[in-house]
């Protein structure tokens, strides 16, 4: 009963998304948003293709070609929504020639919409956005998430990272939400990122965009290039890269 | 200048706190609220003892006595507010008899005030709160903080706890207030909650009488009765704490 202030919020009340005992209402939310999207989008872009996590989840992977492509998470931070943790958000990327294009992902619960579209800028509700200025590592605010995988290497690294970060860091935050971890970035509330073995490319494509015309940069931990599908992402604004890359080398 | 949004936010216009480079904008925010909360509970009442974040760090420990006494965190999650992280709050507390009895958190920045008064309920922006009905460990959210700290052996412990309630818990959360991570555990946003080492009792005051009041318990990491005085604290529904005192036996 504590949640049900969330899910009678307008966003979900207008997916006919209300509560209702008995239903599995992730997977339910997760899918009625996600054919929303996708039908939506299929009226105005009929040759464009689609990749969602819950069509992925339902039929398998979905290979990302260089057509137009939307890429949808319609609820990023599953476990946040069902705990009521206010770090939710809908994710909506569009990649062609794989490149990350337009990005929007929304935070209905804290109303901010963020918005990105390559080489027009990207805004938090309208307003232009930019990564922080940031430029000593001892001074930054690092996001990093512990994901879903319990075995013991998964986890033994996972920490061993953390540990060794926090002497190279000011201190670490841990939201739940991939996609607007890397808002924080593109906004400057977050000064570095990274995340490895997410869900899939609907976790960054939306804020890939967003990040670069926020001025920032997208890596791959390892300092390599970005690949969208590799479930591997970092982010930051240029100056804080190379010290970043440098003190995750040899753990990822 | 990405943070201007934040400085203009009504709550730090109407103190007079608009950005001022040049201006150690944290330390003056602090003593202005300090003085401006103290100021006002003064002028109500005069008798009661009054203990500061700020005052303390100019003046030294206040010893908290049985008396009526305000224990206020003009701003809690400094490091958050530098850096434009939306986990931010002024926290205040009554204690009489030492026993947390009136609080006040609230975060400006999404406009959430919690409030607790010792028998008469919690509160979030009015609407009555209550903490999660969660009764199993592995399925729930753990909060906890890494502190500013940075010597190795509280590193080690930091993140070897970490570790080994990874194991046991569904996932983990950081948002770097302490105050709202109480508040979370009273409006059931969060399941269970702890950290070692914060600053202060200004840190637990306000927020111990809000999960109280909300259902919950609070109580020193070691299962013993909390100390508001001892900067160890942890807080959860009540189905949950015999489990998670056993989870963090012989690591706190």
């Amino acid at each position: 009963m504590e949640m049900v202030g969330w899910f009678c919020h307008p966003t979900f009340v207008s997916l006919g998304l209300i509560f209702m005992p008995g239903v599995d209402l992730v997977t339910e939310t997760d899918k009625a948003c996600e054919e929303l999207i996708f039908n939506h989008l299929k009226q105005l872009y009929p040759t464009h293709k689609f990749i969602g996590e819950e069509t992925t989840a339902a039929y398998g992977t979905s290979e990302l070609t260089d057509e137009p492509t939307w890429i949808v998470d319609p609820l990023d931070g599953t476990t946040n929504f069902v705990h009521g943790f206010p770090f939710v958000c809908v994710s909506i990327g569009l990649t062609i020639g794989k490149i990350p294009t337009i990005g929007v992902v929304f935070n209905p619960i804290i109303n901010e919409l963020f918005t990105g579209i390559r080489g027009k800028g990207a805004f938090l509700n309208g307003d232009p956005i930019k990564v922080s200025s940031q430029t000593e590592l001892i001074s930054s605010l690092l996001a990093t998430e512990v994901g879903t995988k319990r075995d013991k290497e998964t986890v033994d690294e996972s920490t061993n990272r953390i540990k060794s970060l926090l002497f190279k860091v000011r201190s670490l935050r841990m939201s739940g939400s991939c996609a607007l971890n890397l808002c924080g970035i593109a906004c400057g509330r977050l000064d570095i990122f990274f995340e490895l073995g997410f869900g899939g490319p609907w976790d960054v494509a939306g804020g890939a965009v967003i990040v670069r015309e926020a001025g920032g940069v997208v890596f791959d931990p390892s300092g390599a290039d970005f690949d969208i599908t590799s479930q591997r992402v970092a982010a930051s604004n240029p100056f804080l890269k190379d010290a970043f890359v440098d003190a995750l080398r040899h753990m990822v």
